[in-house]
């Protein structure tokens, strides 16, 4: 089992407007060799830095069942977004992969 | 669906032992209301800090089960562990909460 996961920091007000981004995005992931799910997980709101933490969080079957998704149309087609996101983002999204070692 | 997680930086060299820390647990979530899946997950190297992100990767029906199990007697014995982890971790844990709002 493969976990990728995206971490976003998303300014106070756009909590709103960046879940609508992934309801509506074209991802046609459940097509795609390796997929088992998907989850767009809501952290906790920082004080400090005004923002809520969100993560995509995706499990594949092998991070090589990743890796082939992530060289793929539909992989394009899933990044494509005509919305403005202008104020959303407090910084880039950062990639963390994680392999399992141990299942309960 | 609500998903618990803890980072943890190990120091290169324990990764290892913090695996056998997990596995040696007696954890018995299985027991537990509520409780979907436990990973024990690997991250990356990193080669500034020479440490290993791991991460505990708990899914719960939902933030009510997993807040339950935290002030019960399956939690304290899960984290009682006899084993000397002097060297093994960079920082403290950090816990992050998460809970779905989209889904496929």
């Amino acid at each position: 089992m493969f976990v990728a996961m995206n971490r976003f920091r998303i300014n106070k007000g756009h909590e709103d407007a960046f879940e609508e981004v992934w309801r509506s995005r074209d991802s046609r992931l459940k097509d795609v060799q390796g997929f088992q799910s998907f989850h767009l997980l809501k952290g906790a709101f920082d004080e400090d830095s005004q923002t809520t933490l969100y993560a995509s969080h995706t499990i594949w079957e092998s991070q090589e069942h990743f890796s082939a998704w992530t060289r793929s149309e539909h992989f394009r087609a899933a990044h494509k977004s005509a919305r403005d996101t202008t104020g959303m983002y407090a910084g880039p999204p950062v990639f963390e992969g994680f392999s399992s070692v141990l299942a309960e």
